[in-house]
């Protein structure tokens, strides 16, 4: 396997041309679209358009007229398909963090016999704060469990009120056996939350088949969104009848300009929403999403796999001498679309390689974080990459990025 | 009083400049800058240079390089001294629905003994549906109370949790004496949360020097930040430090990137911040907010009375026979941005006035109503607008736009 082996495969790989879709800057070789996606070459107009003849020439018409009001709805729809989802099932709006309180806050005040809150040890961070604030805001007596990922079925038991996992891993890229523990939890009864922000659009979801009711993810990474744009929530058709909101702002109203002195809560995904949506950046996830167009989610996903597996392939025999020990799973069947390694001087050696142009992810605390967005990148880039890894670590200069100051972003 | 007048008047007026910082379409008379505010001619460039240098170049740097991870205090700064807040006092995420959540969420679990949560009638619908859903999901004995607006201090007693009020009123635009209710509470010990939409960027708020502890607005109407754009939270000096925040996001958190297992707050502004903001709808809060600059707020709601005074001077004279009676109160100390009128056809006139080029707002059930954005509305304006109005009126062809079918937007 050498270079040429890898401009090969690319040009035999049928999405090859996705890259096309993107602009991407010279000189990079980017490596955290499951941070921040590129950016998809049709969002600049498509913004500029709605802020100068949407915006600045239509004025308040445009909520009706450019269909602003129903744009969460169109790119809960344009998403759906990615996660295996249905028409009317998925809405954008607010954070990730947010939507997951949302969910959350209603599910446990539903309220079943059960005590435990069940997420994972290792679980994204604001996804376990926002479980401790609930818990400590309702004060009803529930315990946050950060149970073992590797065991979670044997934590989640009749004692247990919701269970918050990841689909994917961020910092090692594993990825759970979703049906397999949404039929754990849906044989006892238990309502489970899916955080799909590492798997939408880079891994099969199945939300459908799989029978999951409820899931939150960021559209910002796999989905090319841009930075910090609107994530989405899903409530299953089978479970939105009896979800009741518990963050009831006016979007989420049955007749929201009928301006009624009581809620009434929608009989859709609508029941999601909550306040105005920021439609600049909500307008931005129609272009990221628009990326996948006729990408086949299997096919993605077998093209991811076949890029982190031969970026573990060459780490195997020329990186591990430098202190690289892979964090991700071997087994592509268990892994989602990054490679992982841990480092003693990770902060240290992803700095230097942002310096050198190949920009991976540092994660706490000795995680460099390899994402493999497969719609724009290309086998000659893992080759390229394990190339640059291996200049920074041979020749020392890495040593210079050695720092007390660390400053990382998801 | 003539146009010729009102053309005079224009050409003295010191403010007369600021109008062209905003991009309006020919041939349109807007009076809905307190629904959406014009677009100011710098933000489509500003935009586009987040996209595609920021974003697209940029990439995952630009959170650190482009400062994404300050603008939500770069625009709460920003915001601050229209409001009568001090640096640091303010920050901008999410929307006013979630804000208001949050910030009464924290107030009603620090909990007194007070068991009322006090609104008025008329408040806009998403703020008692937000209270009306958190008192239910906090199921904690907290009853709503939807006082007389007028009576707010005989309602607020030793028996209040919490207050929360609208400064203007979206209907009619009438003013609450803020300084006068929040000292009553602020005797009580009774926390108080102001929603400032309707007044910031349009008449003085003076927070810091009315003993205001908690307020939240939005950003898309009188400041100018375009569709959605996120909201701002204001917690004084004062109160933060005993401020617990309910929606415990990662952005909220001491050292988000040490992604630490357990939630710690931040012991700042940054506690009311939760995920990920819509950087793209974010960014134009800047330049919503620059549209002020070198403006004096005493200066601005000057005009503004005037303005309406005009209005409602030539109302009388021209309109009262149309139907149409003053809904907004006379004394202009007593009255926000706007005019706003109770007439029997309401909606069908408000359409009919929209299809000719003037485009007030319509609220249920028989209110239109002219916002009046004192950066851009001209005297000349008020009286095309009264032009127009008498014109649709007299020739009847309004009553074709009698229908059941309701749409209208804030």
């Amino acid at each position: 396997m050498d270079r040429t082996d890898c401009e090969r495969l690319d040009a035999e790989c049928k999405l090859a041309g996705c890259r096309a879709r993107f602009s991407l800057p010279e000189g990079v070789l980017y490596f955290d679209g499951n941070s921040l996606g590129a950016l998809p070459g049709t969002t600049a107009s498509a913004i500029r358009r709605t802020i100068e003849d949407e915006w600045g020439a239509g004025l308040i018409r445009s909520w009706l007229d450019a269909d602003w009001f129903f744009l969460a709805r169109r790119a809960g729809d344009a998403i759906a398909p990615l996660i295996g989802a249905s028409e009317g099932e998925v809405a954008v709006s607010d954070s990730t963090s947010v939507n997951l309180f949302k969910l959350a806050a209603s599910l446990l005040r539903r309220g079943g016999a059960g005590r435990k809150v069940v997420t994972e040890a290792g679980n994204f961070p604001t996804d376990v704060y926002i479980l401790e604030g609930l818990v400590d805001l309702l004060d009803r007596g529930h315990a946050l469990v950060r149970a073992d990922p590797a065991r979670i079925a044997d934590e989640v038991d009749e004692d247990t009120a919701l269970v918050v996992l990841s689909h994917v891993d961020y910092r090692t890229g594993a990825l759970h056996d979703m049906e397999a523990i949404a039929a754990h939890c849906n044989a006892l009864g238990v309502p489970a939350v899916w955080d799909l922000c590492h798997s939408a659009g880079a891994v099969p979801v199945e939300l459908n088949r799989w029978n999951v009711d409820y899931a939150v993810g960021c559209t910002y990474k796999f989905l090319n969104a841009g930075p910090g744009a609107p994530a989405f929530t899903y409530v299953s058709r089978a479970a939105i009848g009896d979800y009741r909101p518990a963050v009831t702002g006016w979007f989420s109203h049955a007749e929201q300009f009928r301006f009624e002195d009581g809620y009434r809560a929608a009989d859709s995904i609508n029941k999601c929403l909550v306040g105005s949506p920021p439609v600049l950046s909500l307008r931005a996830v129609i272009d990221g999403v628009a990326t996948f167009d006729g990408v086949g989610m299997e096919e993605l996903a077998a093209k991811s796999r076949r890029l982190s597996g031969l970026f573990i392939e060459l780490a195997d025999e020329r990186l591990a001498e430098h202190g690289f020990a892979l964090a991700s799973p071997r087994d592509p069947a268990r892994r989602g679309s990054q490679v992982s390694f841990r480092h003693p001087d990770a902060y240290a050696v992803a700095r230097a390689l942002i310096a050198r142009g190949l920009i991976p992810d540092f994660r706490e605390p000795d995680i460099v974080r390899f994402g493999i967005a497969p719609l724009y990148v290309r086998h000659v880039d893992i080759w390229d990459a394990v190339d640059a890894i291996e200049a920074v670590m041979s020749d020392g200069a890495w040593r210079d990025f050695r720092t007390d100051v660390r400053e990382a972003v998801t």
